[in-house]
């Protein structure tokens, strides 16, 4: 956008970037490489500015792809939800009437019943359940809608992590039974798994403890990602519901004998932390670096013209631009009057994955050189291979992305067998901690306050190893432990 | 949608669609054809069905493409807006304070300042502007954001015509001086009329008068439909706001001499209207009609086979669908286990463009019988002209739907220049009426209140060709009345 005003406001401030300095310079780096602009009059709700909000539609095609490729139908439900609808869940309620927006006039009118802002859509869409679904042959019931909720947050806001009004995605489904939903959960997870690579974001997948589980759930399984600062959080939570909600519903179907049967139900909930996490991931220094599936540029191109030779230089780049973009790749031309060295700076701050510089030298030599945002690593490529180059050089930036993270992510899991021997040693430390558990809720007491760190969950793949880390006692299950955003 | 129930709906409603009854056929059909869901428990709010949700986003996608192409970016702001703001332009909150919906509490703690809903994004977006703008060179400034926006309606609602809950498109731009804002209108005009060829609706163009301008417009020009019951129906408008915003939000910018000056503005608005348009326009005693442009399914394929043939026929209707789903088309094939007719019916009723019938003797004589659903023509095409022939047939849909709704649009503008004389005979016309007109606020009266129809506005092209048709005296425009939604 011309006017984001992203580049002047870097130089007015004169920013140092320091990832060391995680928060400062988490907060920082989304308003100088122009995804949002903060300065909006109301807390925890920014302004998406074109490039940010390119990138969100991007990671939102992702999830679209991946719906349509396991049947799910995207619907848009009304924001406003009428307060007697809202409170039909009792558990549900609780989890949410402290952070909901209410609306209470139209005009100068008193609404006769109030309504409230969803912060997410279950008492929106399943009195309309209960009308959709009659029989056998209506489900499974696959919906999703990709839509903003709002949260009257108290904490701490923060771009894309923590905010009041929220860019959300959210699949609803409903089955005959239990074992039905419990596929759906597993199909959920598959599709975490292709979203996950599309965005370079390697994850833990947990079982909360029942204290932290969605209000109204029967479980609840989140989806983690590991900041550079060592806390965790989280990008995706996926819900096995029961009945709960089709019994406070009454979403009931006819089965084959002619029974009426209570629906069983899960949902999947994503949203703009997406974003938060690849920009704590994958930045650094010199700003944010973009996964090329979803970069709203994936290639920038820069003419580098020595004097009297402009217009060759940037009729051959031109070119190159032309060709990548009929391949369909997404590709700009930099034609700005200003030094390669400054426009390099501005590219490198928004994370553009790949760089192609094109000077005399290198039309004389038929190559352009290549750099790669992640390693800064050059390479020329002849001309006459550009296309395959450069789908390899942004393939390699994709799995270097990942591989990054995910080294990150495995050294940063720290097992603790003993805690009286090993408290003091992991407590400060920054990362997630691996430890087997009783099941005794002293136990957990001592441990989120030895390490300092709470109760993330359960991961359903592991056996414990040893006995508990608290006790000695024989360990029920192991716990993953962190500070969390 | 699988259990979007509008099938079975429609046996149990065992409707008689009557397009000479209007508003009960509009009401109904928008249902029938699986658009939205009217059953939820808030008036003036739908829910938007897959298939009519698709059918938004295809048209919200002609609508990006234009913006793209006249380098407009894309924008997400808050939904909400600080009372603060809203009331920095003076006729604007007159325009707008009865039907905003306000958010008084969040949780159970009032709010320190009152939010509204956005009713449109004025307030919302030109405190950002007065940030963003600083200098002549960031000058055009053209951004857009397609949302839903909110206005606590008073009167009847009506599904995409008159909601609470309103699917919008708004552009907005910043420029130098008047002339320059002058083209920004003439830019939208041309956009104007790419969408609305589009969507096949032909439409009047007129300058709306000054008491029915937009709150806090110079001045505003309405884009009008004619619907079959010879009510009008506003589908855009473009506006001219001189620096009336640019005053009250301070944007402002630093020219090449180095004096301060306002920005001068313009908006466009579009929104669900347009689906409205279409339904009523293009639709029939069987169901609506899609323009093959924005329709979600452009070409069904239906087998017809004979007993024992099945899966011979089912084959090579499969073959036929996958060679249109490879050359790009929305096309689906349907295997249900129903009668053709039944097939039809339901086809019909959601008004897909072109319908592909697979018979054993089709397959015998290797083509395949097409249908277009605005006329019932019936045409059969040479298998091996297959993709060449279907792409003429949805050209030839396409046309034909402009041209029938041009030609009733065009029959039913009358010119009616002596009041006296006329007005008794041209009173309960459905339609729109044509005057000249002296500028005179006591014939405009008169016009309106012995025509029983409203100024609709002014048609900038044309200039009088005749005296003021209620004093006889000298013309000062052309004016369109009509009744209007």
């Amino acid at each position: 956008m011309k006017n984001s005003g992203a580049d002047e406001l870097a130089k007015k401030m004169k920013v140092k970037l320091d990832k060391d300095n995680f928060p400062e310079w988490y907060s920082e780096i989304v308003e100088l490489s122009g995804l949002v602009d903060k300065r909006y009059p109301i807390k925890g709700m920014n302004v998406w500015l074109p490039y940010g909000w390119e990138l969100m539609r991007n990671i939102d095609e992702v999830i679209r792809r991946e719906m349509r490729k396991t049947s799910h139908k995207e619907v848009c439900f009304p924001l406003l939800i009428p307060q007697s609808e809202f409170q039909k869940e009792a558990d549900h309620i609780k989890g949410f009437s402290d952070e909901v927006y209410w609306v209470t006039h139209g005009g100068s009118t008193p609404l006769d019943i109030p309504l409230l802002l969803r912060p997410t859509s279950e008492t929106a869409m399943y009195p309309m359940f209960s009308l959709w679904v009659r029989s056998h042959s209506d489900l499974p019931l696959k919906i999703f809608q990709i839509v903003n909720v709002f949260r009257y947050e108290t904490k701490q806001t923060r771009p894309f992590i923590r905010m009041r009004e929220i860019h959300f995605f959210e699949a609803h489904t409903c089955h005959r039974d239990f074992e039905e939903a419990e596929k759906q959960i597993q199909e959920d997870l598959e599709i975490m798994d292709s979203v996950a690579k599309e965005l370079c974001l390697p994850y833990l997948k947990l079982v909360r403890p029942e204290w932290d589980k969605f209000a109204g759930a029967f479980y609840s399984v989140g989806i983690d990602t590991l900041m550079p600062s060592g806390r965790t959080l989280q990008i995706a939570s996926i819900h096995q519901y029961k009945d709960n909600f089709a019994r406070a519903y009454r979403i009931m179907y006819e089965d084959e004998s002619g029974e009426h049967r209570y629906a069983h139900q899960t949902t999947y909930g994503m949203s703009e932390r997406l974003i938060g996490a690849v920009v704590g991931m994958h930045g650094d220094n010199r700003g944010i670096v973009l996964p090329p599936a979803v970069a709203p540029i994936q290639v920038i191109v820069v003419p580098i013209p020595k004097k009297g030779m402009k217009e060759v230089v940037e009729e051959e780049a031109l070119k190159v631009k032309e060709e990548l973009a009929g391949a369909g790749m997404r590709v700009e031309i930099d034609l700005r009057d200003l030094r390669p060295g400054a426009k390099f700076y501005d590219w490198e701050l928004k994370g553009v994955p790949l760089r192609l510089e094109i000077g005399t030298r290198d039309i004389e030599e038929e190559v352009v050189t290549a750099v790669k945002r992640n390693t800064f690593e050059k390479r020329k490529i002849p001309i006459k291979e550009l296309l395959k180059s450069v789908k390899e050089l942004l393939d390699e930036v994709q799995s270097e992305l990942y591989s990054a993270a995910e080294n990150f992510l495995k050294e940063h899991i720290f097992t603790v067998r003993n805690l009286k021997d090993e408290a003091e040693a992991y407590r400060g430390i920054e990362g997630v901690i691996r430890v087997n558990w009783c099941g005794d809720m002293k136990c957990a007491e001592e441990l989120e306050v030895s390490l300092d760190k709470s109760f993330l969950g359960f991961p359903p793949e592991e056996k414990p190893d040893g006995p508990c880390a608290v006790c000695g006692g024989k360990a029920a299950e192991v716990v993953y432990l962190s500070k969390s955003y």
